[in-house]
This record gives C-alpha cells, sequence and structure tokens, in this order.
C-alpha cells in the first residue's frame, strides 16, 4: 500500500499514513483529537477540516453546503488519503483542553463531608507500604529467602491473614535482600482475605500512593493521592482520547463491538488518556510508575467494560445485561496502566447497564445509605441517572436526556469551554441581553448551564410560551427575535459581538429538544417517587453530581422544571463525586467494602418497562409542567 | 556482525548465524542436541565435533590430542564461526534418546501403595469441571452474567469458598453464555480459600486433565492425567534440554547467572522440553492445551527455580539459601508451559537447597510422616538425598556423589541408554566376564548400575583389595587385567566384543572415583543416623529412588558398602517416586496440603557443618567399609 505525507495545518506537522487512511484517523495519529460526535459516520458534521492541497477520496459530504465543497471543506471521517496532502484542522472541529471538573466544589459542604466520611471509615488504604529488617542466614539458620521474611511479615502485619508473593516480585527478592543488607520495604496490597506483596525495596520510608480515577465519557479525571497521610497531592483531568469513536457511549459500543481490534483500540484509547495524565502526574512530583502501588476506578458501566477490554455488546442490546457488576480487581499490567504492574486496579461496581459505577462512587460520597433522611442523588449528563432513598431503601433509575446538556443537538451548543455562553439575563422589557462567556473571550457557543439559564430567562421574558412556542406576534418589538427559512430564533449575541461570521442563537428547535431533555430528567424522578409511593416533599435533600450540574443554577432549573421545587437550601452540588468515591475506597478498605454492599443494596427500575416513565415524560413537555401544583414557586 | 551458514551433517541441515557464535550454540539452533558436561567450560571433551570445512576460531582444546585436531576435531563450546562452514556431529556427543525412567516399577509395592494412598487422602483433584445451566436473563431479571453464574455457582459447588474470575475469563463469559444457550461448562481451580474459574465453554461432559511432571536435572517426564477418574492416561519422557548448559545442577547455576538473558535461555530450555512432552501426549489423545487444568511439577530446588525463572544465584554460594522453599502457584501463562494460560502451576516446596520438591514428592509417597516405623528413603544421582523418619521425626540430608553414578568421570562411563553394560558377572577362578547390556547390543560403556555390579564383582574376585587397589601379582593369570601407560584396568568386553576400537574397561582411577561416590552416601546415611541417635538396625524399611535406584541391585550395593547391610525385604524400589508425588497431589488436595506440611517438617541437616560427616566419610572409602561390624553379612 502507498505512503502518503499529510501536512497538519496550523501546526505544520507532517506525518505519513497509508493510502486510504482518512483525515480522522490521520490526524489523530498526528496527535490532533478532532470531534467526532457520530463516531465517524458522516452524520453529525463535526468532523470538519479544509483540504488545502492534494488528492483525496470523498464518500459523503453529510450537512456540508456547497459553498464549503466548493472551498475544500471536507468531513475528516468521510474523506480519505489518496496522494500527498495539505489540511487545515479549524479551532471548532478540535477537541479543546476546557474545564475538566476536578472536583472542586460551587456550593454545599461535601467536599468537607468526604473527609469526614474518611475519619468515619477510617484511613486504612487498599495498598501500604512496611519496613522490615530480617536477620542475615547462616549454615545453622537457612531458611529461605522467602521463608525468612514471610516469618518476619507475620510478626509484624496488624492483621493474621495469608501473605502472598506473585511470581514476579519473587524474582526480585534474593538481590534486593542482599544488595539492602537485609533492610527492606515492602509494598503491599491489603484485601480481605490476604496481603500481597508487590514490590520489594531497599528499606526506605517514602510513602505510597495510588491514583483515583474517573474515567468519564467526555472527561477524564485522576487524583494522585498519598496513601500514608490521605492527601492529594495533585490532579490531571482531560479529554477521553475514545471522543474520537463517538461522543456518547452508545456510539462507543457500536464501534468496539465491530471487530476485536476495535475492541482493543477503543480499550486503548482510554488507557492511553489515563497514562498520558499519570505521566504528567509523576513527571511533576518527581515519582516513577513504580511508586503508584493501587488504583481505583470510577466510570459508568460502559466506560468500565471498556476500560477492562470486556465485550460491551450486551449492554445495549435488550434486556441490557453488563457482563459484570462487581468487577474483579486486576493487576495493573493486565490494562497495562503505568503503574506498578502487580498494583491492583479496583474498579467500583455497577448497578445495571445505565446506573454504573461512577453513580455508585458518588451515592457514597453522599452517605445516603446511612442516613434516615432521604436524598435525591442526580447526575445529569447525556444520560442522568438518579438515586433516591436512605439507609433502609435505595432505587435507581437511568434516563436518557439526550446530548443537549453537553451542547448536542442544539445549533450553537458546545461544552463549557471558553467562548461558552455560561450565563444569560434578559431585559424583560427590551429583551436586551447580558451574557457571562466562560473564559471572558467573544461568545462562539452556548453550553449546558447557559441553556438552562436561556430557557429559564426567554420563558419568563415571554418569547416562548409553556410549550416552547415562539411567540413572534407578541415581541415584535426586539430585532433579536426573527423568523428564518425553515425556524424560528432568538440572538444571544450579535456576529460582531461574537467575533464571529453569525449571531449567535437559539431556535425554536433548540427550545423543543431542550424541553424533551429537561422532561425526561424529571419524569425519571416522579418515576422513582411513585414506585417508592415516596412524595416529592419527603425528599430531605436533593445532591447534584457531575460536570453539568455543577455550574447549574437551581432556580432556573426548577423554573423549566428540570429539578424539583423545592426549598433550595436542600440542594448540594457535590462536583466530581466519582473521583471523590474512588478516593475515599482508595483509602479506606471499609469505605471500599461499603462500595461493594452498595452496589448490590441500589435496586436499579428499567423505566422502559410499563407507562409510568412515558406518561410522566409526557406531562413534563412543558414549562415548568402540566401539572403546576408540583411547581408551586413557579408564577403560572 | 557478518551472518555466516553453518552445515550441520549428517543431517545437511543448513543455519546462518553470527559471526562468533560457538558451534554448540549453532547446533542447538539447528536442533541437534550436544552434550556438554562442563556448561562450556571446554574441560569435560563431551561435545567434540569435526570441521570438515570452513574458517573457525579455537579457544581451547581441552583433552584433544593432536591428531584428533590435525583432522578438524574441535570442542563445540571452544570453537567459534569464522565463515561458512560444514560440521560434523559425530553420535557419541550427541544426547540421544534414551530410558527414562517413567514410573515402571521393578520390585516393591509402592506402585500400588500409591493407590491406597490415593484413597487414604481421597480424590478431590486440584481442578475440576462443572455444568450449570442458567436462566436467561429478562428485563426483570437482569442482573449481570457474572452474577447470575455465581450466584448458581454458590448454590452448586460443594464448599461455600469465595469464587473468582480472572479478566481473561471474564472476556469470554457474554459470548459463551449466549451461544450456548446459557448451559455452560466450567473448569475452576479449588483452593484452600477459593474457588477460580479458569475456563468457560459450552456445556459438556468431558473429563478435565491435569499434567504430573518430574523435572530431573538428567531427564523430565510428564503424565498426562484424568482428573475425574484419576486414570493415568499416558506418558511421555526425554532429556532435559538444559544438558547443553551442563550436565549437573553446578554448571546449570553457573550458566544460569551469567545474565539475564542465559538465566531466561535457561528457563525455556526446560519449559520447552515440557511442551514438547505435551505437545505429543495432546496430539496422541486428541486433546487441546485448554483441556489441561492444571499442573504439578516436582523438581530438585534448582530445577524448580529455573523452571520459574528465580535467579539460582544463592544455592551455591554459603549458606546455601533458596529464595523460596514453598513456591506460589503460578498462571501457567506466566512460566510458558502449553497448557490452560490461567491454569495453575504447583511445585513441590523444597527443604533446602540440596532437599528439593522431588525429594518431598517422593517422602510423601512412602507415607513415611505417617508411620511409626522408620524409614530411609534415598534418590541416588549425582547427589545422594536422603530423608529418614516417621510419623514423629524427620531429617534430611544431601551428600555430593559426583557425576560416577551416571557415567560421568569414568573411562568407560555413560547413562543408562542402550549399549551400556547393566549386569557383571565374573568366574572367580577364570576371570571371564559375562554382562548384560542394555538394547541387547554391543556394549559401548557401562552404566551406574553396572559399575556398582562390577566394582563388587572385581572384589570378590580378588582383582582389587578393600581399599580399591588393583591386584596385578595375585591374578596374572588373565589376559583381562593389565597395566597400562598411567593406570591399570580390567577389561569387561574386548574390543571386538564391543563391535567398537577399543576395549571396555574399568581402570583403577575408576574404581577409587567410585569408592568415594558410594562412600558418600553411606557417609551420609551414617550422618543422619548420628544425628537423631538411631542404631542402622532401627530401620524399618528402606525405600530407593530414582532412575539409577531403580536399577540397582541390593546384595551388590551391600558388598561394596554403598548401600546398610540389611535384610533383603527391608529394600523397596520405588522408581519414579517425584512424578508419581506429583500425580498423588494433582488428584488429591489433601495429599497436597500434606506435602506443604511435609517440606516443613523435613529438618535439613548441613553436612559441612562440623567433623561428623568427613569422619563417616574417610571410613567408607574401603570396600565396604574399614568398620567391618556395620556389615555382617560381607565376608572379610
Amino acid at each position: 500500500m502507498a505512503q502518503y505525507q499529510v501536512r497538519f495545518m496550523p501546526e505544520n506537522k507532517i506525518i505519513e499514513v497509508e493510502q486510504g487512511t482518512s483525515l480522522l484517523k490521520a490526524a489523530s495519529k498526528a496527535g490532533i483529537y478532532i470531534k467526532s460526535g457520530c463516531g465517524g459516520k458522516g452524520t453529525c458534521g463535526a468532523c470538519k477540516v479544509t483540504v488545502v492541497s492534494g488528492n483525496v477520496e470523498t464518500v459523503g459530504t453529510g450537512n456540508l453546503n456547497p459553498d464549503q465543497i466548493a472551498h475544500g471543506v471536507r468531513l475528516g471521517c468521510q474523506t480519505f488519503v489518496q496522494g500527498n496532502l495539505t489540511v487545515e484542522v479549524p479551532p471548532e472541529s478540535r477537541l479543546q483542553e476546557h474545564q475538566v471538573l476536578m472536583g472542586d466544589v460551587h456550593k454545599g459542604i461535601l467536599q468537607e463531608s468526604a473527609n469526614d466520611l474518611l475519619i468515619k471509615y477510617g484511613l486504612q488504604p487498599l495498598a501500604s507500604k512496611i519496613r522490615v529488617q530480617l536477620s542475615e542466614p547462616t549454615l545453622t539458620d537457612n531458611a529461605s529467602d522467602w521463608a525468612r521474611l514471610s516469618v518476619e511479615l507475620k510478626r509484624t502485619l496488624p492483621y493474621e491473614k495469608n501473605i502472598e508473593i506473585p511470581l514476579s516480585v519473587l524474582r526480585d527478592l534474593p538481590e534486593i535482600l542482599r544488595q539492602s543488607n537485609w533492610d527492606v520495604s515492602l509494598t503491599l496490597t491489603d484485601m480481605e482475605d490476604k496481603y500481597t506483596i508487590i514490590r520489594i525495596e531497599p528499606g526506605n520510608d517514602l510513602p505510597p500512593r495510588g491514583l483515583a480515577i474517573d474515567i468519564g465519557t467526555t472527561t477524564v479525571v485522576v487524583y494522585l493521592v498519598n496513601l500514608e497521610t490521605g492527601a492529594i497531592e495533585d490532579k490531571q483531568g482531560t479529554y477521553n482520547k475514545q471522543a474520537k469513536f463517538g461522543d456518547d457511549v452508545i456510539s462507543r459500543i457500536v464501534y468496539a463491538v465491530e471487530t476485536p481490534e476495535s475492541l482493543q483500540e477503543i480499550q486503548q484509547a482510554v488507557i492511553d488518556t489515563i497514562n498520558e495524565l499519570t505521566d504528567k502526574l509523576l513527571a511533576r512530583q518527581n515519582l516513577t510508575q513504580d511508586d503508584l502501588c493501587t488504583a481505583v476506578v470510577a466510570g459508568n458501566t460502559t466506560m468500565t467494560q471498556l476500560f477492562l477490554g470486556i465485550n460491551p455488546r450486551y449492554l445495549r442490546l435488550e434486556p441490557y445485561i453488563p457482563t459484570v457488576s462487581l468487577t474483579p480487581s486486576v493487576a495493573a499490567r493486565e490494562v497495562g496502566l503505568h503503574i506498578l504492574p502487580e498494583a491492583l486496579v479496583h474498579c467500583y461496581p455497577s448497578v445495571a447497564s445505565y446506573v454504573g459505577g461512577d453513580i455508585v462512587s458518588g451515592a457514597l460520597i453522599t452517605d445516603m445509605a446511612n442516613n434516615e433522611e432521604i436524598t435525591l442523588f442526580i447526575d445529569i449528563g447525556t444520560n442522568g441517572e438518579i438515586v433516591l432513598g436512605n439507609q433502609d431503601w435505595l432505587v435507581s433509575c437511568a434516563c436518557s436526556a439526550g446530548p443537549c446538556f453537553e451542547g448536542g443537538g442544539i445549533t450553537f451548543g458546545m461544552r463549557a469551554m471558553p467562548g461558552a455562553i455560561e450565563r444569560v439575563n434578559i431585559d424583560p422589557v427590551t429583551l436586551d441581553v447580558n451574557i457571562a462567556v466562560v473564559g471572558r473571550i467573544p461568545p462562539v457557543g452556548i453550553c449546558g448551564s447557559g441553556l438552562v439559564d436561556c430557557l429559564s430567562k426567554i420563558r419568563e421574558a415571554g418569547i416562548i410560551d409553556r410549550a416552547g412556542n415562539f411567540q413572534l406576534e407578541h415581541v415584535s418589538h426586539s430585532a433579536r427575535l426573527r423568523q428564518t427559512q425553515d425556524d424560528k430564533e432568538f440572538v444571544l449575541a450579535w456576529a460582531h459581538q461574537a467575533g464571529g461570521e453569525k449571531d449567535v442563537v437559539i431556535t425554536e428547535n433548540d427550545v423543543k429538544n431542550l424541553i424533551r431533555a429537561k422532561g425526561a430528567i424529571y419524569a425519571g424522578i416522579r418515576s422513582l417517587l411513585q414506585m417508592v409511593a415516596v412524595d416529592i416533599d419527603m425528599i430531605d435533600r436533593i445532591a447534584i453530581a457531575g460536570g453539568f450540574g455543577n455550574y447549574l443554577n437551581v432556580h432556573d432549573s426548577v423554573q423549566i422544571g428540570l429539578l424539583p421545587d423545592l426549598p433550595p437550601e436542600k440542594y448540594e452540588f457535590i462536583g466530581n463525586s466519582s473521583v471523590k468515591g474512588a478516593c475515599l475506597a482508595l483509602l479506606s478498605q471499609k469505605a471500599w467494602h461499603e462500595a461493594a454492599d452498595l452496589g448490590r443494596k441500589i435496586t436499579y427500575v428499567e423505566l422502559s418497562i410499563g407507562t409510568t416513565f412515558m406518561d410522566e415524560f409526557v406531562s413534563a413537555l412543558f414549562l415548568p409542567h402540566t401539572d403546576l401544583s408540583l411547581f408551586p414557586t413557579v408564577e403560572g
């Protein structure tokens, strides 16, 4: 097969690829990550690039217009190298560094309560270090090295458990014992039934470290944790490299099940993501891979199965069965993480195919399973995952909200990265708009929290009615509100403000999509409440997790009927509770055991059974709801 | 580095090697195994080859004579490729297939008692198979695949233990469950504290199999065992391919510690040996690697460490400390055996650096640890390993007998392969010799059992005195007894009988070597007896193990003072007790646990401490002994 050179601009980076390689893959090979919402199916139009020169084969043009095509714009996934090329990748097609939610908390008490939880469960990490001084063998005291060491360990270690040593570590034993004059430090995993020696080094007093890893469909966050002090020493977050195979779990699954190689490829993408973050942390903290002696991973069920290389095929085929809920702990070498090869990697258990380890981790952080008060835990993303309950019962469900809140399916939707409108205020009289933009730069789009704000404010200003219909006749005094060829729209920022060629708008179609998304979440909450016959008022506490939730305005969320109309003081924003739960488990065996219990305790409710959810969903397709009695504080 | 072609004759096999490769290594690369007694040090002279044509560099000629050198004869280990070559490898330099002791028993009862032991311990193999039928999941019965399976297993399996599943097997789970309509067969290892699922297949009723492996320094034997019936279905044995690195454990250790690569190479040699045997068994029995679901290995401490790739350096440096006595069980994939990758491989525990797992395995087969009567267990090879004791106490030692009994250091010494004299009778009047030869072909040398016979008979005929000195003056009437330039010798077979160019003889020097060897064994026995203050008469039973022991004549062995002068009915020959013990452990968890206990129970006595052994050794350098009261049945 012929090899061609592809030059990527503006980086001016040249790589060599085989004839027939897609531009999407070529860019990825060059280290340039292009958006791909549909996983390379040619339908989402996110991977636009411009072929400046050279020969390509184009198999599809998707939503490109003739003008764009004439100017060399192509879809990266539908265009294939047929000669030496120069390709320009515009900023809007690139995955960019953005605000990855690293666990900072805007409001609420859970940052502190995570520490409280650690105090409650006790600092007894999943791996630890111990230093021992052995006596030197003689002709008369001639026990084997391992017998000598294990006798001393049995004497020293706090619990009487079996002590195991893997072959790879055993092979290091004789030399290190003698090099260090029989004064050695051992790193061991400390599991329920046994200790396992995973590293032997000359005696030292350096603390062991572990990684808490949150694998989100969109972003991946890694905490570096000191297992001796419990301190979080450093953090790193970035995009999940699996994004090139599609934005949501469904497109990832579709890609993964194509061939055994594609499963491997998509697994490797997330491993690479974690490893890059790990390498950065290690370099910054002057540590080596071998200093990292355990990891806890929290992710949704699809992310977890892909991380482990388990085929996710049956997650999306009815009756939606995961291969495993309580995943076995695996050695780091089995998945290829850049940590000590024999270190155990523990994945948070999942409840069902669409209520995963990230939710169990979050639920652990809320401590809802140990309180009399009833907690509603919500993680809003493409799926809205909900857990409801207290110490006596716990139910959960997942409702597909669609990608609106993450910027998908909205004309100017985008993630919460620089240029995203995150707050909107509209003067009810003049309809003038006041916006806040991430990064304080000219706006290029609008992110989830901005959309919730916007929906609330255009309803309040009477621009739309309760069903989301634009009220052109009533508000004809503003140029911002206008009829286009196919749709109606409201201008949030004029092109000259936006520094681009186009006005940033929200359309009637966008509004309808948003109403369906918020309706799905609210219907999920209502379905769970009905299931356990609990009135909405009986909820004592609402914990909102996740990237989107973290920036959400409660008032506006209630106004549009996304969240229940309950007093603001009942709301808590717990940030990236997934990585926090991973941290807690890393530091406390008791917490980790409780996590396993929690996975079993939470009852999963399949919303596709019966008509409850569909009835609730239809009722929720209004602003805020068809039943206004559910929203007493929202004016009629 | 330049590459050259080496053609090996008479095979006419051509291979390419780098300039500077030794002919020994080149031959090995061509699949031609050349003897190497000294591990490539150029001292033993076993690796003679003839360079027919081409350029070589010769760094040493060892014991070659000028005539040989003139005719192109070289030592393979001292001669290096410097151009394209043709090399002839004569038959006497080749490792050949021979009588590998496969566990057949000449005499005694232990074949039966191994079965008795199995009945006593109970058939509960280290791995087993179970078939389960699961219910199909639905939207309302939506437990994960693994949860569904493990619930059913907990219901079905006889003991309440943790059930684990490695990631590699978990990955197979979803497809196989669905392909087989939820009717599956599981192979599981059944250890003290847990079950581990190591294979999942569509439901079937084929029995699981395991391998019992005896790794001898010289030969390797593999039994194929049906774990359901306990039947030994097939056997295979051959040379240990490590022979090319030296005959004895010391030369193997010397080679192994040279570089990390040489350790890997010598490990791979024994793995290859086992795999070749395994492949033959599988082909013959129409089975696949995955049908083999566990293995038990018995070998001396060096063989065990090399099998596991553990550096044996400290086995031969004072104070002679093994890295591990009770080795951890390892997954087959960790060592590369041709069996189910997740199958556990269990190595028999060792007692000390020179009392290894083969001896523990043999001691288990004697059942000596469960009897009131005192058993003396002896395995005679290059080392004589001895265990003495009963249910209350067990002591052991190793005494270096040297390679005589395996044919080394004896002018016409050879292993028990076709052409080896194994029985000798001498007419006391005419000194005529009557011999029995392995394979009933013309004799080319004399093996261990033949040497014992010979020593006894030439002493009986008065050819040597009690110190081993040849009595030329007394027996001048036979041409068989003669003075040579450097030595005195007795002709066992004339050249014309032997079909060769030379008479097959035993020399005075050979006799002295043999006396030292037998003296070392007897001194070891006496030292142990003294250690525990037990008289020789108190021994109730003597069990002789091993290849050499199996063909030994008790009468002659007592006559020369190799074995204690006890009634013949106290002697048992238990054959390859090492592989039998491996078999027993494979079939019975209880036996396997007892093996681990036995490794701990046997006290090791280091003979180099104190003067007891040396005093005993000096006293034993006579035929039969300086203290004739120890040998009442031997005429003075």
